[in-house]
């Protein structure tokens, strides 16, 4: 299921700016029986990622409407805002109307309750602090690091930053639990600053653990208490193995998880009664 | 005039990996009277970036009836290739077909004879070495640093690398004539590697010109003799100003305007016959 703009659609033309360069950015939404879950911070995001790379949002009922017409019960919902049709050069031209699209995914497969595994990737994650946080269509880092593994045991590839710095999964942002402190990767200069991630931030404060922003080595990450990774899709899971090291239960596993269950119903929007 | 896959068209589907990635690489070429310059090194380079990528360029043949069939005359041509279309997600499907798009636009406004006028930008290029010099479809940063000025007199604006080393401009290589020595910038950690910039190293060196790579300060660049840009569209062309540097003409413009003629020439492919 695909809307362009408000009307169901599979195609978008060759002028749009996402196509020739990536001039956009996009959101992974979870629906669970037609609950969107953290709808408001999944808005607030693409509006502030609008608006680091000078694109006008779409209005939040805009896309509510939007969402509304296709009426998802459970799926991955990706929306994506492009500049917008212009000719051929990179220079925007004054009338430049962004198009939207809605998209309507089966979710991905659960991964493991018992924990992800989890390999380092050979690409470096780059450096360019002025789309740092920002999710944007220029995702061809993501898809080379995706590329460097096949086996389906395999969930996730860390990547480090050219400073040989832990950043992040190629599709999930980390965090490092040390004592009752979740430390995670500062993005000012590379990376995607995901939803979910603020989510735990908040779970983890209402919950008495500290979380701080740090430039995290490869050695910190292997010598953590617990290692988790989050997106908006699997929420967060922890990891089982990564690179030969094996991690068990937590006592923290539970806390943040229940912390996380609670504020996902608090935080779910449906588009329609249930 | 655009043709999608041989056949002309307007829209790409939502699912090509261009479209939600920038999964792909480009390619600009410069037609003349029905002549596309140096056609047989802008394939090889295609092919060299599909390679990069991962991506199964289309065969030489393949694209050469796609641009009979256009028949440009004059115009600006642009070849994509993007990875193909795929479900949700980064990793790339066993199947995943390429689509190749051709299209053809009206040659943009020449770049005073006299030379150009440059601005310094503000955004640096990021750096990627896994990318470095292919020209591929993540052109967010190029976008922007275009949406630094708005002015027509200035054609082109200058971007530093994380080290504050000179490394490209927007649209163009650069190159810096000192004594006979034309330097541009190493591309190994960020860039594009410009088909021009390479006929224009072959016509240095035809002509006794040195040409060598190398880490280039602005300082360099503004102590230059000469300031060189050089793109498929625009050919070589000097810059007459860069930031309050004013550069006058240079007895080896002319050597090198005439031996990039030569080439041309040599190097022109046909599409029909004249």
């Amino acid at each position: 299921m695909k809307m362009i703009n408000g009307v169901a659609g599979e195609a978008l033309a060759l002028a749009d700016r996402a196509f020739q360069f990536g001039d956009g950015v996009f959101r992974t939404l979870r629906c669970d029986a037609g609950g969107i879950r953290f709808w408001a911070r999944q808005y607030a995001k693409l509006a502030a990622d609008c608006a680091a790379l000078g694109i006008a949002a779409p209005p939040r009922e805009v896309l509510e409407a939007d969402i509304r017409q296709l009426a998802p019960q459970d799926g991955a919902i990706k929306l994506i805002v492009t500049r917008g049709e212009s000719q051929r050069g990179y220079a925007v031209p004054d009338a430049c109307t962004p198009n939207r699209v809605v998209q309507v995914s089966a979710l991905p497969p659960v991964w493991p309750a018992e924990g992800a595994r989890v390999r380092w990737c050979d690409i470096r994650a780059g450096w360019q602090p002025a789309l740092a946080g920002v999710k944007h269509l220029n995702r061809l880092e993501n898809v080379l690091a995706r590329r460097e593994w096949s086996d389906p045991a395999i969930q996730e590839g860390l990547l480090l930053d050219r400073d040989g710095h832990v950043l992040e999964g190629v599709m999930s942002n980390v965090l490092a639990l040390s004592g009752r402190v979740l430390f995670t990767p500062r993005l000012d200069d590379a990376g995607v600053a995901g939803v979910m991630r603020s989510v735990v931030a908040d779970v983890a404060a209402r919950n008495g653990i500290a979380i701080r922003e740090k430039v995290l080595t490869p050695a910190a990450v292997m010598a953590a208490d617990r290692l988790y990774l989050c997106n908006s899709l699997i929420g967060l899971v922890p990891v089982r193995e990564l690179s030969g090291q094996h991690w068990g239960v937590h006592a923290l596993d539970s806390v943040l998880q229940a912390g996380l269950a609670v504020m996902t119903e608090e935080e779910t929007w449906y588009s329609s009664e249930p």
